[in-house]
């Protein structure tokens, strides 16, 4: 409704500047309010639409002026060029992140649908979070202290006994795991230092890689989750000192290091005198098995631990902690100051909320069943519809599915087509830290409409018939 | 109440875990609740934090139980030297982040106090928000197309009709300023490239410079802003292509450019075909004169202008606009997208449901009036009790005044000596990109107890009798 009057009256008025002469006073707000019949609010914002047009200028105190027009000769920014150099590191924007339109089935987007997300505990999280203090104080750069205990003893539940297990004060909260991965990558490696990192791995990670400008040593996923032997010479050939990984539900490949790779690993990265940076990010994505953190297994401060809550508590819930220790977690907390300065408070608090309510697991045995339920879907369909692809592995959690083209066809053009077609997905060759592999697309079943799976498998197969 | 229930339980639980033998189960959640007369949530936050302590284990499905003891040895991590290799940038916490104890009288802290919050209109706007499909959509790596209309209307009305006013595409949205400065440090910029910074300067830009890798050429604030011929020989000797400023109520010396000091600063800029980044951050605490953007006399694309919400809105609105045109514009959406991703969609729409209150306007008049009356009251206490100290600028907008000490007074360890007296302030050295070219302390009034002030200038005036 107010949108639409909003709309309605933008268009009126802007007819009306068109013919006006430059410089003619606009009706003032309480005239537009009683000739349009609509709220003092609706006249504000088409005001401001017609003055971000360029077609209303206003002078605050006293009144709303059409502008004088103007040929609209293009600007001309060529002299930003000199100034700017030539372009290194990203690519543009990720194929997760392009929008999708309407009419699109989406199986891209990495962000689960709104079905997906707690929306009740979460709303009312926020209202509470909007009534405290949290509005009005400032937190310290590390987190709000509870939060930061939720997130360590999250952890220490994990452990063994007999290791000491994380506190608080190895907890470091980000504004998303993003930002995380950018202190981690600048704070434990820095620009222009090698980087190990799994092959193929999250787009995010290549992107903070890139802008980091640390340098990627990939190293590839073999079966269950990269070689020991392997991670152990590429350490030796590069001198790097760090490994990016994720050692559960690996986006793309949905990889889980078995409890042997695990142990194998961290002891490959303690005789390196190494760090892992191990990112966490579907922990609460567990469908068929329980995530096992490397992290659970160290208390020497060899693992650093990122655990974002974004994609299963809220896309509006930016909170993610790095859990550190030693002198790590101080080079950390400096970037985290030098680079957010704090997260927002009211965020922090309504985590926190959000994670210790009761109602929070049982909405996580729902997301798993709903998952569960749309991988059966999706690998029926393609099975039934697209027999070309070849799923190697099937996912224990998360929401990926990594598909192999056959020989002969091209992964991103692919796509493209696919994409004309009303099927969005991610071309593999975007996730490799260097050259592709092979052909692959990844497929994820948390976007929305999972009953177009079967379509979307048609079309796959239709396509790829038609390639051949 | 509930919080002395947790505390209570906490040390109950306690005592018995520490007398009884490793692996002892503790009581159920339910005989705890019956026992102590507490609720469930309070149970469940004192096992959290014996957890958190290592006193308890928990077993998920299973029970909590005593932890097998252990020597608290404590850990070595010294391993890590190796891998982190010599520290570089950042020297720790800034002193405007260190926390201010209750008793201190608080002059350093930059953040306003909960009197300057108009958090009556923010609670309202978060619980609107948090109703919205902000809490499950996913927003653009760009930001809410209407909160970046109103950016761009913004600074569009303070443009003289005939140049071209911004539009919402040229605006992006950050999670607060600083993020912002790290991205324009980086894009705009790069590691090991020099760029132009006033000097002294906000801590937050000197820390983003120095984690970005730039490399920092000062450029020092002369009377009424830095001397544009300055400005131009810096440019040629550095071959840098950026200047970083504050035009309004520059942080931490309260300078306000002229019209005349924009503009030709802006021709020197545009000879010299390069940016500057208009730290605009001032803008909504103008309590004598009207903030002047340099970026509402620019078109071409020269201007990068930085506006936050944080100081104004609420520190939980972590929310601030970047505006740039062309291929800078560009440049710095790939710096957002591989930094950042996006900004919380409820942080967003409730910055917009802020600002686009008319309550919003009354309240900004308060909150100068409130600026105006502590800036006398510190004054005058100044005069009264620490006439040594030299106030050579009254600031006509923000709330910071920097004042000089006298000759042979070092600054940081005079900030040490009223620190341990109580009072909080900024000591000048690290506001500085190089070396201080004098001995000054940053006094802030928009803190905490304004009534304080003339009990700081009186041990600040007797502290200084002494040293002297």
């Amino acid at each position: 409704m107010k949108h639409n009057s909003t709309g309605v009256l933008v268009e009126e008025l802007r007819s009306w500047a068109e013919q006006a002469p430059a410089g003619a006073r606009l009706p003032s707000t309480r005239a537009l309010v009683a000739e349009h019949g609509v709220s003092p609010v609706t006249v504000q914002k088409a005001l401001r639409q017609l003055v971000s047009a360029g077609l209303v200028e206003s002078r605050p105190g006293v009144g709303n002026f059409v502008r004088a027009l103007r040929a609209p000769a293009p600007q001309d920014y060529s002299w930003q060029t000199a100034a700017l150099g030539p372009r290194s590191g990203s690519r543009g924007l990720a194929s997760a992140l392009r929008s999708i339109s309407g009419n699109h089935i989406d199986l891209g987007s990495g962000f689960p649908a709104p079905e997906l997300v707690p929306d009740r505990l979460v709303r009312t999280a926020l209202t509470r979070a909007a009534r405290s203090r949290a509005v009005v104080n400032w937190p310290s750069a590390e987190g709000l202290p509870d939060l930061r205990a939720w997130f360590a003893s999250e952890l220490a539940e994990e452990m063994q006994a007999g290791l000491a297990p994380p506190r608080e004060n190895d907890v470091l909260i980000f504004p998303g795991s993003q930002p995380g991965l950018g202190a981690c990558f600048r704070a434990l490696v820095g620009a222009g230092q090698p980087l190990l990192i799994e092959s193929p791995t999250y787009w995010g990670a290549i992107l903070a890689a890139q802008q980091s400008g640390v340098q990627m040593v990939p190293v590839p996923i073999s079966g269950e989750g990269p070689d020991p032997e392997e991670v152990d010479r590429a350490f030796q050939r590069s001198g790097a000192r760090v490994l990016y990984a994720q050692p559960n539900y690996t986006n793309p490949t949905g990889t889980q290091w078995s409890a042997e790779r695990r142990s194998a690993i961290l002891d490959v990265i303690r005789r390196n005198g190494a760090f892992l940076i191990e990112d966490n990010w579907a922990r609460d994505f567990d469908t068929d098995s329980h995530p096992q953190s490397v992290a659970a297994e160290d208390e020497a401060g060899h693992v650093v631990h990122i655990r974002s809550l974004t994609k299963s508590v809220s896309p509006a819930i930016r909170v993610a902690a790095v859990m550190a220790r030693g002198p790590a977690r101080e080079r950390l907390l400096a970037a985290a100051q030098a680079e957010t300065i704090y997260v927002s408070g009211v965020l922090q608090a309504a985590a926190l909320d959000v994670v210790t309510q009761p109602a929070w697991r049982t909405h996580l045995r729902g997301v798993a069943q709903q998952l569960r339920s749309r991988r059966t879907m999706l690998l029926q369909a393609l099975q039934a519809h697209a027999p070309q692809v070849e799923v190697a592995h099937v996912p224990r959690g998360a929401f990926h599915l990594w598909v192999r083209l056959p020989d002969g066809v091209a992964a991103e053009p692919f796509a493209q087509q696919l994409a004309a077609a009303g099927v969005g997905v991610v071309p593999g060759d975007e996730l490799f830290p260097a050259e592709p592999t092979g052909a692959h697309l990844r497929l994820t079943y948390a976007g929305p409409a999972p009953e177009k799976y079967e379509e979307a498998a048609q079309i796959i197969g239709h396509l790829l018939t038609r390639w051949a």
